[in-house]
């Protein structure tokens, strides 16, 4: 499994514009967090459903390449949200990406996203990225 | 809340004939069981996907109504299903739901579905239902 | 691609208790029957949400096989459902299903289905399914 | 129901900085363009699934504001995307979406996005949106 320093050396470099912080590792989960800027907010102070959509695909991302290394070229396949309380305009989003599968070329996560300091969740999403065959597959 | 009992005896009266075995409730989730009969089969010796599809729709309705009362008429406004493993065909499944959202009008779950003995999810659902207005709500 | 009467022929031989009517092939799409049961009714008469789960998960595996054959295993992977309407509890159900992606790996289709006789639909489905690799692609 | 212009007027007015175009009402669906923009790309030069995300969140709202006015607090519940193929990176992308449910208190559409002059379609989404009460309802 890729490391935690690892893995954030590897954002930098790829994703050098990234608003997103690899916070923390776990067993089997990680945690990725995004500070809500200005052009994330929608009328009413509240912060926009893309903003979050774009945070559970790469807490996805960040859960995947752990396990399958950081040189694959995992695709998403489908993404389903479910958006539950409205998040606080002023504070981070957290969020939290448990793989439910690794298969050999199908991985499904679930992610669960937090304003920080609250337990309830603002939304929640599972997708499913597919893998592609690597040359040590003998394919 | 409702309690285990009284859900027991209200879908022993509703349903009479569904094959569904409300096993327990905690703080924060419902479990059912359903036993795997002959029909849920597929050719192969797998579970069918309705069959996982019918257990989640019923373990979120008991989620559902263990919070709002057994009185009301929620209904399934949308399903969403990742299935993960093949389940075993001789054992029972097991169907572990919690609620991430009780609204006013909507309620949303996700569920966890397992064969039994086996920690590894054969499938995972998130659902939402819409919860009509009662009386009470002065509308 | 596989003829009507070839579907027709495989699903009396492999599902022969199936209550699914093949019934129509358009150019790109499929449309199967099925004739609303007693035990498919739910208290109220509106037809239960699985009775739809199961006949667009049919749709979609009749759609596949139209254009991978009638051979291969294909697997559902993830399904997604929105409950629209209540269904007319004494017609039949007719789902159309029309392919959005056939991939070498993986295949995408979406769902409508409708109360016979009436344009409103029901239930809408996306569904996605895994193809197995087979002998002549060489892997 | 709000015309073509008036719906131009009004995101012209409340969203001066979106980088969306509403390009086309027909009876049943609303059309939204997309110039994709160097940041919306991901290395290997497709765009990004937030970017699509983005725009079928955004179609699915015109497609709604045309239906219920466009003083509405409309709220996204839940939002399904398949990802289908790699949209190509030097072509808008334009979202088409038609309502499959306009109900008083829930309204569900599905969207399908091309890249310009591209029949196959590079996502396909599907969407519900909480209308919340009006005080002409009564309630």
């Amino acid at each position: 499994m890729v490391s935690k320093d690892e893995m954030i050396a590897f954002f930098r470099s790829e994703f050098p514009k990234a608003d997103y912080v690899i916070e923390g590792f776990t067993d089997n989960s990680v945690i990725v967090r995004h500070q809500v800027r200005e052009q994330d907010l929608r009328p009413g102070g509240t912060v926009s459903g893309p903003t979050m959509m774009a945070l559970a695909d790469t807490a996805l991302y960040v859960a995947l390449l752990r396990e399958i290394g950081l040189v694959s070229l995992a695709v998403t396949t489908s993404l389903n949200f479910n958006f539950l309380r409205k998040p606080v305009a002023d504070r981070d989003l957290l969020a939290e990406c448990k793989l439910l599968k690794r298969g050999k070329s199908l991985a499904v996560g679930e992610v669960t996203i937090c304003s920080e300091s609250d337990e309830a969740p603002v939304a929640h999403a599972t997708g499913t990225y597919s893998i592609p065959p690597t040359p040590e597959d003998g394919r």
